[in-house]
Order: structure tokens, then sequence, then C-alpha cells
């Protein structure tokens, strides 16, 4: 077996020097060769070795992206677009070269549509700045994944986050998009109206497409009002399946629960020592409530009594603001967290879905996999969307631990697709998964989808080697 | 100007012999070229003449499909998808001839997965059919539209309805699809996990396809526990516009209503005679809230506060089953009812969906625009999305009112999108609005379109003519 993430740079051409030219005409200062920028942005937090591009330039217009993609294209040399540099799955990684084009300064909110509940931003703009910058508003952007992700970077993963289980994915809060084609001409996808039938969903197919399809440049999203009233509560089990029953009953009895977060006694043995919480190392529960005062106090009602009646014990109130941020920011910290419990380790996350009846077995399941394995391990995860991570922290250098954490993956996303799963509910195919996909979608529907990626991109210059092998 | 209904027949041809020997052996008596049976798949509720496939066949299974299709495509001969019957763009006309697959022989629910709030049907099901299959599991299926459709049809236009403001669209709404492509091979887009990051998003590609990229042969929908308490409200206005400020302003205070429909003084008419209610003529609200009790309280206490500062009155309850039915029955068959003012006629249905803070300015500007017609006209629709429908009641065989109507048709559809709205909320195309769609999306954004149908059927031989132009 080779080394999985070893990758082959037999499809790499040096970079022409005319487009080297072109572009350093074009973005003088904001074009760079340097070593130490290229490997910035050769590397993502996925446990592929870092593969530099052979040159980045740092976007601040749509027609910044035009250019680059024009004269690129002129030259049928690769492109990969860069937001914060958080892909789990080697997104970012220059497989077979090419220009990195870095949108982290394309970072300015372009309107708040406060009545419409709706907002557009340039592709740079992360999760946590939009937050910041409508927090006086009284309205929220919920998709919250572990990293400060950009909001193109998210749209292009299709991601979520805790929210997701009440305010949706991605998918559903992407009202449209501005994406710059591999021609280098500018589109505008889908609108402003909460919902429209005209034409194929080109906003639903660029959200996800990873960079393959175009360069989103612009996104417009969904914002909802600050609910009146928010809760947080935390509890643990005596053991995982309690906590995951405990997580299937509450959506099965339609509890609008805002979060529901399962984390397990290792991760939050993890999280105490990151962020210096005191909480029991056990299988535990996050709960997150919002709506008006009574609508918070019924659902956390309804909660408690499903917690008491699977065992979960020392039931605990964030009610306070700070409490809760303090709690959801040791929620969001869980992933390095976790890495630092095996200091130089790199971690391999699964990302296996499955439909909420099936939850309990493919948790389970996967629990007796890892327990197999000769290297830390944690489980977490978005449990109310039937979305959970197995952690799997490796030495990368050791190739013994690196083939089984292959092998133990493998069999937890088997499992996942027996059951009518998915082998990722959030965080995207990239290099890891290509495999993985076509089992889960057919070769018949692979096939349609590489009919629209040659339609799109027929030199295929977009993100090469990424969601297909090349 | 041509008569704008009028359609050229020019690209016919006609049923191969061969092909239909292939079928009449395949499909026995469900094979048909009776002129009643070619006819009356020949129309739908929009104002085009009936323009009758070359035959018809039933399908009753997947395989069945297949066996059409690869039949068809051998002779590279057009097909079109046929449900219920009750689009309103002409999606089902078969404008180059063809072979019409009745698909409402497929009409069983396949399995219902309550636990996981799914349910999976052969497209034929229609939505009534699928409530009343289920009304024992105490689970419902939101969307409805105002025909009884198919749930294969309401997929293919990307319905919506009553209930969309809640619950979202079918687009939202459907997590799978059984597709037969045009190949005649058999795809399985999505799955029953409740979210995925894997690969691109054919399933939201193929809903509101129209029939263009694929048969849809079964779908796979979310299912929605039914809500603890459910009550409605009617009340009236002075005004149009005080009427749509409410709904406004219902939307921007984040209550979560269930349903919010405007029905102008002309529909109330219309629905009096029809369904033999005593609502007063004047501009009305119907609103629907689901919840626990005291959600429901809540919501309607928040509501009505709105209701009275707009100088709403007559707010009456109904809180009774019994009366719920009747008023949405009452609602359902609006356009109807609406058709039923002026015998004979005919209706235009806009279907124009804003931003909502632009709600006011575009339906106050519809009901100027339609205040010049000639002929009886009304307006109605899902406010609460910034969905709403003119209704042009004319006379098909009057050229003057034909063209007329097309004339407002084409200001109300230019305002929305002179205010970043939509030709189409949840119509779709069809044959009516191919020229709107170069509007509202460019020429490029089109050009992506047709890529992806080229990709998918480059003998252009399903449901050729809609969406985009022969």
């Amino acid at each position: 077996m080779n080394h999985p993430y070893a990758l082959s740079a037999s499809l790499k051409r040096p970079l022409p020097e005319a487009l080297a030219a072109r572009l350093r005409n074009h973005f003088g200062d904001r074009f760079s060769t340097a070593q130490a920028v290229r490997e910035h942005h050769g590397r993502d937090e996925s446990p592929f070795p870092v593969t530099p591009p052979d040159a980045v330039v740092f976007a601040q217009s749509v027609d910044d992206i035009v250019e680059a993609v024009k004269a690129c294209a002129e030259h049928r040399f690769p492109i990969i677009a860069f937001g914060a540099g958080s892909s789990l799955e080697g997104h970012l990684l220059a497989v077979q070269g090419g220009l990195t084009i870095d949108l982290s300064q394309m970072n300015r909110v372009l309107s708040v549509d406060a009545e419409d509940l709706t907002c557009t931003v340039q592709a740079g703009v992360t999760r946590k700045q939009l937050n910041e910058h409508i927090k006086d508003t009284g309205l929220f952007f919920p998709i919250d994944p572990g990293a400060d992700a950009s909001l193109g970077g998210m749209s292009a993963t299709r991601a979520s986050g805790t929210n997701a289980v009440r305010y949706g994915t991605m998918r559903e809060n992407v009202l449209g998009l501005t994406v710059v084609t591999a021609q280098g001409k500018v589109i505008r996808t889908g609108g402003r109206a909460k919902k429209s039938s005209a034409g194929y969903d080109l906003t639903r197919l660029m959200v996800g497409s990873e960079g393959t399809l175009g360069i989103i440049a612009e996104v417009t999203v969904r914002l909802y009002p600050m609910p009146e009233a928010m809760s947080a509560a935390v509890c643990n089990f005596a053991s995982l399946s309690d906590a995951v029953r405990t997580v299937i009953e509450t959506i099965q009895l339609g509890v609008p629960v805002a979060r529901s977060e399962f984390l397990d006694a290792m991760t939050i043995r993890a999280i105490n020592r990151h962020s210096h919480t005191t909480l029991r190392e056990a299988p535990t529960l996050f709960f997150e409530f919002h709506g008006t005062e009574s609508s918070v106090r019924e659902q956390a009602a309804a909660v408690q009594e499903l917690v008491h009646a699977n065992g979960g014990q020392d039931f605990e109130w964030a009610t306070h603001p700070e409490d809760r941020t303090r709690l959801w920011n040791a929620r969001h910290n869980a992933y390095f967290a976790c890495l630092q419990l095996r200091p130089g380790c790199r971690a391999i996350s699964t990302d296996t879905c499955v439909p909420i009846s099936r939850l309990a077995d493919s948790i389970t399941g996967a629990r007796a996999i890892l327990d197999t394995a000769d290297f830390p391990t944690a489980l977490l995860g978005h449990v109310g969307d039937g979305n959970f991570h197995a952690v799997l922290l490796i030495d990368p250098a050791n190739q013994s631990e690196v083939e089984q954490a292959e092998r133990l993956n493998d069999q937890i996303v088997r499992l996942a697709l027996s059951m009518d799963g998915t082998c990722t509910g959030e965080h995207g195919i990239g290099l890891h998964k290509i495999g993985f996909l076509i089992e889960e979608a057919g070769e018949d529907a692979i096939e349609l989808m590489r009919g629209i990626k040659r339609a799109f991109d027929p030199d295929g210059i977009l993100n090469p080697g990424k969601i297909f092998r090349a």
C-alpha cells in the first residue's frame, strides 16, 4: 500500500513565464511566488502533505478574479480558490500545481438588507466577521463550522455546523452567488427573492462544487432575527447510546431545538484541557434552545424530560450570554483541542451522516470500530442532523498508523453508506473521499457530474483533481 | 404581433413506425395514439392551445420509463413526462410532438420512514394522496400548490404553495430522487440523510428542471410532525397596502407563521361564489399558526396586534379542523373560482416573487398595471414569501385581450425584476417565461444552463422547447 496521502506530481507543469508576467503586471505586489506564501497556500487542516501552488495572487475585486482566471484560461493553467484555509479534505492543495487565488482580501460586507433578512458579502468575509458586522441589527447568520471559515469557502463545501439542525446548511441559506466562470465571465445566480422556479438551480449547483465549476466571488445569504430568548444546557450520560437516544427522541418529537451536539468522554477531556472547563468526562450533550421566553421554556422542559428518561445527569443551564459563549467556544474548539491531546499529531476526521433512525447504530458501530485503533480517537458531532465526526489522532510519519486510520475510516464510511447515509455531511469530497463518492452516488450519477464539469470547465482548469480523480 | 400562444409545429415529425411498434409491444394496452388520449395529454392549465403528443404510454414502473426512454432515444424522438396535468406554463405541451409518458399509474407510496420524517413515493403520487396515506402516522407533507399535483410534477417545477413560508418549497423538501436519464439509465440522487456535501447537488438540479434533464420516477421527501396545535384566522383591510404591510411586519418580526395568504376583493368575490363562503369582499389575509398550544397563542397574539395596528378588521378565528379545512379549501380553489367569474375564459397567472421589503411596491404596482385591463383581474398569493399571482381572465379567442394581457404580464414581471425579484416563484418557466428567464438570469448564466442540458441530453429529446427556446 502506498502512503495514502502521497500525491502524484506527474500532472504538474511549471508556471508559464508569459502567464507569470501577465499576473505580475496586473497584481504587482499582490502576485507572489515566494516559497513561504506558496507553502501557506498549499496546506489546510487535512492530513495531506503540503502541496504548494506555483504562485499566489491576492484578489481584491471581482475584476481581479476575472483577470486571473482569463490569464490562466489562456494558458490552461490550474486555478485554486482559497478563503480561510480551513478545509479538512485537501480542497486547497495544488495537486496539479497552479495559481491560487487568495480571496481573504475580498472581505467587505457589500450590503445588509435587514428588512429582507438578507445580506451580500465578498467571498472572503468570515462567519465571525459577518456576525460582528451585523450585531447591531438584531440579526445573525447561524452557519458555524468549527473554524472561522470564509463564506465563499463555506459555500464551496456546502458547510454547516452546530446550528444546522434548526437553520439548515449553506444549501438552504445561500440565496444567490456572483461567480466567475472558467471563461472569466461573471454570472449572478439566484437573487434575493425567498423562492424561485426560474430555470436550473445554478446556486445550489455551485454550493458544494468545491471550486471546480467556478470561483465564488460574492455570496448572498439569509439572516435570522436574533431570538428573543436563548438558553443552553449540558448534561452527561452513562453511555454513548443513552446520549444518542435522547437526541433521536428530541428530533422525532419535533422539538425545534437550535443545537444538539454530542461529545464523547475523550472530546470532553480534550476541551477541559484546552478551554479550562470542568465537565465530567462522560458522553455529553450540549443543547441550545431559541425562541420566545415561553417557547424556550417549553423546549427545555421537553428535552429535560427526555434526558431524565434516558438516565442523563448533571443537567446544567447556561442562560447568561457569557456562559453560553464559553460553552460554544469550547465546542467550536473541540477539533483543535483534540489535536492537542497528542502533540505533533494530525487528525483524520470522518464526516458521515445517516437518517436519524440509524444514528444510534451508526455511532455505536463507529465506536466499536474505533476501539480497535492503536492511537487516540474521539467522537463528536451534530447528532441532531444524524451527522458526527470520528477524530483519529495519528502520527502522520507512522505508516502503520496512517494505514490503520484509513482502514477504520473506510469501515465507518461503509457502515454509514449501508444505512442510506452519506460519506460527508458537511466537509466535502476534496481529495480524500473521491472513492467513497463513487460508491455513494454510483458511476452513472458521477458521469452526469462529470458532464457538468466538462460543460462548465472544458479545459479542466478549476481546482483539478478534487471531487473526481483527474 | 402573432398570437402569442400560437405554437410552431415546424419541428414536428411523425411517430416512427418502428418506435410505435416497439412501444406497442412493450406497453400493450398502455400505449395509445387515440385522439382523445393524445388531446388530454396535450393540454394543461396554461392559456396555450391544445398541443397533443403523437402517442402516450402509461408507465407503471421505473422499468417502463426506462423502456420508453430507450426506445425514444434510439429514434431521437421527444419525450414528455406527465403527472397530474396541472402545469400553468405549458410544460406538458408537445410543441415538437413526441411521446408523453403518463406517470399517474405510478401512484404507490413506496415507504414511510416515520422515525426519520421521510417517505419515498412513485412520481405519480399526488400531494393529497400522500397526506391521506400518512394521516395515521402523526406526520404530514406541507407543500400544497393549488391543484392536487403529483410529487413528480411538483419536483419538476420546484413547486410550493401556502405552507412554504414556514416549511420551504420542493427545493428544501426533496431529499432524493430516482431519475431516468436521457440515455435510459437509472440514477439515484441524494439520499435520506438530512444533509450531505457529497459532490454536485444533482437533486437540486433536477428539482425545477421541468422534465428537460431526466424523468423523475421516484421522490423522497421530508415529512413533519403534525403540530400539537393549529389555528387559522381571517381578517380584512381597507386597502391592499394595509394588508400587505401587515404581512411584511409579521415576517420581519420573525413570527414563525405557517401560512399568510393575501386575497384581493375580486378573489374573495370568486371564492364566495364558488365555495359558498360569506367573506367581506375586501383585501383579505388568511393566516395559519402551527406549534404548541402556547406558541400558537403567542404567534396569534403578535399577528393580531399587527393586524389592528394596520386597521385590519373582522378578525375571525377558525380553530375547529372543519372550519380550517373549509377556509383552506376555499383558498386552494381560488384559481378555479376566479376562472368561473367569466365563463369560457382562460387565465394567465403571473408568479413574481420579490424580496419582502419590496412586496408592497411590487403588489401595488401590479394593481395599478391591472387597473388598465379591459377584462377582469384578481390578485392573490403567498405574500409571506414575497410571491403573488395576478390572475388575468381573458377570452382566448379575443386577440386584443390576449395581446393586452401579455403586455400587462410583461410590465408586472419587469417591475419584479427591477426589484431584484424573479419572474416565477413556483410555477416554472415552461413555454411562457423563456424570454423573462434570459432577462433575469442573463445570457451567460443561460449558456451554463444550456451546457448542462447538452451534457445530460445531447440529442435534446427531453421535453424540448421548454425553459429555453429549441
